[in-house]
């Protein structure tokens, strides 16, 4: 599915690291909020309030989650979870589109 | 209003100019379609296929329209129109958040 239907979309962007993300914010009818966002080729820490999964539209990243040792990388049609309250650092390779689910 | 309701939102993201413009598709159920974007600092030219309305939702620009000489500001709420088959200059000075309306 390349598209959400039925929503709502917030009109102003949300814009992180100077630019190296920008995303806008999606309303569902349930009350959930996700995020369609782009990230240029970077590599950058984000810290999650609620538990989050990235999914991977297009472009490439390698993810390293808080605790952990090992990188994994992701491309498209990919996801990956994130705890709340907790970090990840991703590596952008190649321009990432993504949908971030809030739970 | 900060939003649009009931429409659909195409996941993956339109980036132009290396990234300094970054907009997201927003199709209405009349079967027009929207983009929500970003413009970073930089002075750019676009050229239009359709005629279009930029509505500036946050931030500040200059821009000049193709065959005119004298460059015109705009910040939140306001908006300028282009017509089809011609071009804008734009130079952007604060982060633009906008709307392109297309006719």
């Amino acid at each position: 599915m390349s598209q959400f239907d039925n929503v709502s979309v917030i009109k102003k962007s949300n814009i992180y690291f100077d630019g190296k993300c920008v995303s806008h914010s999606v309303l569902f009818a349930d009350g959930t909020r996700k995020t369609v966002g782009v990230i240029f080729p970077s590599t950058l820490v984000f810290n999650t309030g609620a538990p989050e999964i990235m999914e991977v539209i297009a472009g490439k990243c390698r993810v390293k989650l808080a605790g952990q040792d090992n990188w994994q990388e992701y491309g498209a049609g990919q996801s990956f979870e994130v705890a709340g309250n907790s970090s990840f650092t991703i590596e952008t390779i190649d321009t990432l589109d993504y949908v971030c689910h809030f739970a």
